[in-house]
């Protein structure tokens, strides 16, 4: 089979990092204290993710004003700024965040390198955020809008603090990358008139509250990271200790019933008990709490362990957009909302800074490659807001935001800009350093680059992940006579690897792995390879059988990738009669030609020969024996982020084996 | 085993029915041209249903005025009747439907016989209802009291004209059962108003518009059948053929998104869905539109062959309350709300009475005693809104509305009033008379009358159905010389029968069945019998391939019931890792100290034993062999209906095989 090679057209935006871009969750002044490892850009240079990337700064971020034009959300600023007439625009009051994801992506799109278009773009819409700013720091336009100005007064819904959130991140990444204060100086004013309303009811403060949907906490933890200020820091921590309290009525949705230090389980909001534990880690990060770790490492196993989908898409119920009971994973009715992938991504890799412990981000990487991915459109112009593992032969789509066909915008288009802000960071969540040396957590073409007390350690990567499963690693830069370790990470899902250090070659039996690391210490020299061949053959798995969705079903893996069937490659019929051959081989056959460029999965199967049910579909089970076997067909899989590029039709990821 | 016996006691309350009261779809003057059978009234005399109706008529309805008056309904329409200060209560435009369906309970229960608190508390609230009724007819107390008397501006939520139809549907039945006019004079004015407001764009009424929740439909046909007036017909067939037009946005949640005449599956809200059906059908029987004939039975089969839960239960999302996809018939997200039960009743009802077949009535037996029955309490106290088919280990209940745990009464309370009226008036929908005899479409020990151009026939059953299958049938009136045909319906789920009329036996293989019936034609004279078994073994029921919910399950039934396990029957554990042994028996014990007496069936089982998973759930399908069985355990199965009146805890009707 000929070596595929995806290639990254040389570009004036792909320069790699410009400023200091260390990112999202850069340890700032006196942070990171009780961190095991410290993050490192990676410069991505080529391969599976560059190209993303670049579908994402060329075609996703620059369209993002229009969008936001046409949608109000800009419109809705300059009415605040007393710059327009008319009405509000938008059916939420969050739809100010939407600008600062936006903002944000924009932002880390910058520390890229020069781009005049994006960089007027941004001037023009920080102008307009600080300008829409009341005096006091206060910035909502629904509320300044259509509430008469009214504050406060409908936290559990209001989304005021979460908004402030979003436009401090983005004041964050904005000054991170460009070194520019314009945003960040807005931020600050709000954030400070945030701490001047909110505290403890000993405080003296007007408000005792929580916003029903965390946000602010990790954003103030990154504010103080920024600018040192630790009034920030302890204003999230106590955000964080007021859930679960009942101060918004003690339900779950908002995470108010019960606090995080003795929760046993993931429940409610997906998205906000993820950006709640992502808040909870970085104060165990920053002011070392123990109880707060506890907390969120427990909910983590408690989570992956029996709410997860094989996509890593998280959140069960389409209504309150919630986590359900323990193994309640269902396809077509999964909810796994593409902020929900965001948001895990973000929590996984706060916890794997902090722990060191290599299975957060076995959970990032299938996460970015499934269910966060299969969020944006091959061509970076239409979404999924949610993430279905199975569309039904004869499925009624509901349109709307959400609709298993991809859609331009939403109503609530909160998942569109997310998708921009985390592609745009990437390269933040890839790697880590820390006092013994370098850790790959991800693998992709660029150049892995920390540094050892001031010395630095570069190391190039050459891979055609996940397509291959080789990655040819060379030091680059390297301290003369000190010895430091490479530590490469293998993937959870991996049962066979070799890797070759100069002459010596070592397998699963014998290599030097420790909690899901292959540690390699050595003095190196530059011009020294060490060769990963991760084994890619393709897999059946199933499920634990508790997870009743799944029940008799095994779906297609191959290395990072979750596969699927797609109605559009199986003519003839629809899917819900199709069956797997558990006994057939996996074939694997790359198709350049195919959705960008993938490596398709064959498997053998045929169709169902279906009884005549009549008007009931339910018999007696002596009745129900298994007829005889259609015709063999072959199945092609193609894997998850891809499905929905195509023409609309039935898929399914779970494929019943009889 | 001995036959256990369900015993009424004698009470002023079950004298049989007192004033003529041949039902809620009785064809009224002109009515009926096109129905191939004509309802009858059963008298009730014992056993099972004459159990829960008793429990009704003592418990569940009586207290209907206190309930009312606690969650705010009287109050509101003493407000818009100027007789109380004060605010609205509740929070729902559709909250005076609430006391109309209460009235209509009420008024089905005066037609069995004295009642006098009852009838105090319906002639109070009758008043209130007529004072609070606008001059020109107009009544809402919504729209009244909080929006300023605006009037059909939000008709695709409004439910103005959806509470007008259970006002007209109470006061027929009032009207129908007591003779009494105050409550139909109140309706008559309603409709008057509605008909002189809406209408075609050529008429040159104000409106051509539909209400959001169809129900104004079926009602109109009854006021029609009550008085005769044929403009409440023709409004009637003009709201049913103005769905599916844009009028309302076009959404499947409305019922807008096609003509019922052009649709091929059902689709929206469930309840919505069937009483627009069941109005469309009521039409083809009083105009004899044929199309709308054919619609209906055409979609009445497209949902019972792959969007009808083993129980009858209908609607598969939380959500919109919707239809899923075909064969989208999740278990632990089961909607089923208990008022689509209902819907689902009184439409297949109409659809036997118009056609005849026997089918339509298979599918209320299972309604009624699985996914109707399972609604209300075993003490009439407290109901079911949502009734899913699973409740897992470690369930995190939401509470409120959608609550797995049954609740005193609901925040949007159509479910408890709505099961009030049908167990109120359930004695006309078990049989049914033609021009050759008496058909009984369900089985209860009880008096079964109808009349042959003008000579009654009677036929008495004595039952402990559906504990045991014997029905003892004797004739009791008949004419002397002319011969008749006495129908029995053989239950789709029956597998084995006898019959034995006189000295005559039948089975399966040569009883005269065509079309579901047993027609046992002959010249009958008082004191003949005829004996029905129905084999009552237990059996074990599996589902089309294609309900991927349930792919490796069974499910016990026996006679017409679905049973489930609940987890305080199986001590030591949850239900999630509980297997069924298909090969081993199934074991029937009658427990009449459990819930009230129920016949429980017993199977063999196993708790599986579960793989060690650590924090991923998934693994290769290599791996996934299924361990050794843990020792046998006893599996105790109670009937669905009964499920959730001890404690709280996991419940399945779906037991994995393996």
């Amino acid at each position: 089979m000929p070596r595929p090679h995806s290639t990254v057209p040389s570009s004036p935006a792909f320069p790699g990092p410009g400023h200091d871009s260390t990112g999202p969750v850069r340890p700032g002044p006196g942070a990171g204290a009780h961190a095991t490892l410290t993050p490192v850009a990676v410069e991505l240079r080529d391969g599976f993710w560059a190209v993303r990337r670049q579908v994402n700064a060329r075609t996703s971020v620059p369209q993002g004003p229009d969008l936001l034009e046409s949608a109000g959300n800009l419109h809705n600023l300059r009415l605040a700024a007393g710059a327009a007439e008319g009405e509000f625009q938008g059916a939420y009051p969050f739809v100010d965040s939407d600008v600062y994801k936006w903002l944000e992506a924009a932002a880390w799109q910058l520390g890229q390198g020069e781009d005049e278009a994006l960089a007027a773009d941004v001037d023009r819409i920080v102008a307009l955020v600080a300008a829409a700013q009341q005096d006091d720091g206060y910035l909502n336009t629904w509320f300044q809008l259509r509430k008469g100005g009214e504050r406060y007064k409908e936290l559990r819904w209001s989304h005021e603090l979460y908004c402030a959130g979003h436009l401090i991140q983005a004041a964050v990444a904005h000054h991170r990358t460009t070194g520019r204060a314009e945003l960040l100086d807005v931020a600050r004013k709000f954030a400070d008139h945030v701490d001047s309303v909110f505290g403890p009811p000993d405080s003296g403060k007007p408000i005792d509250g929580i916003d029903g949907h965390p946000e602010i906490e990790t954003a103030l933890v990154e504010l103080y990271r920024e600018t040192g200020e630790r009034r920030y820091l302890e204003l999230a921590g106590y955000f964080v200790d007021r859930f679960g309290h009942g101060l918004l009525g003690g339900e779950a949705y908002c995470q108010d019933r019960v606090p995080l230090r003795e929760a046993t389980d993931v429940e409610g909001h997906a998205v906000r008990q993820l950006y709640l534990l992502a808040a909870a880690t970085d104060l165990a990060t920053e002011i070392g709490d123990e109880e707060l770790r506890a907390a969120a490492e427990r909910l983590w196993t408690a989570m992956t362990a029996a709410k997860t989908h094989l996509t890593g898409g998280l959140g069960a119920h389409h209504d309150e957009e919630d986590f359900g009971d323990p193994y309640e994973l269902p396809n077509e009715r999964a909810y796994c909302e593409t902020c929900a992938a965001i948001a895990s991504i973000q929590w996984s890799w706060r916890l794997a800074l902090l722990t060191g412990s290599a299975r957060y981000s076995d959970l990032i990487e299938r996460t970015l490659f499934n269910g966060f991915l299969a969020g944006v459109s091959l061509d970076g112009e239409r979404w999924l807001y949610v993430n279905p593992l199975q569309v039904r032969d004869g499925h009624t789509d509901p349109g709307g935001d959400q609709s298993a066909r991809r859609t331009r915008w939403f109503r609530c288009a909160c998942c569109p800009p997310n998708v921009m802000r985390l592609m745009a960071s990437l390269e933040h969540y890839l790697a880590s350093a820390d006092a013994d040396g370098l850790q790959i957590h991800q693998y992709a073409t660029g150049r892995y680059s920390g540094d050892l007390g001031g010395t630095p350690v570069v190391v190039g990567a050459e891979t055609d992940y996940p397509w291959q499963g080789t990655i040819a690693l060379t030091v680059e830069e390297s301290p003369a006579d000190r010895p430091w370790t490479l530590s490469l990470r293998i993937p959870q899902w991996c049962r066979d690897f070799r890797v070759r250090v100069g002459k010596t070659v070592y397998d699963r039996t014998d290599a030097p792995v420790t909690d899901g690391w292959l540690r390699l210490e050595r003095t190196w020299a530059p011009g020294d390879q060490v060769v990963l061949d991760l084994g890619m053959e393709p897999r059946l798995t199933a499920a634990d059988p508790r997870v009743d969705a799944v029940r008799g079903c095994v779906a297609i893996e191959r290395g990072p990738l979750v596969y699927c069937l797609e109605q559009v490659d199986h003519p003839g019929g629809g899917l819900d009669d199709m069956v797997i051959d558990t006994t057939g081989p996996l074939a694997v056959k790359h198709r350049p030609d195919l959705l960008g460029g993938v490596t398709t999965v064959i498997a053998a199967g045929h169709r169902r020969r279906l009884p005549e049910t009549g008007w009931w579909p339910y018999r007696s089970a002596e009745d129900a024996e298994e007829p005889p076997p259609g015709a063999p067909i072959e199945l092609t899989a193609v894997p998850y982020y891809a499905w929905a590029n195509r023409r609309d039709g039935s898929m399914r990821v779970w494929l019943p084996t009889s």
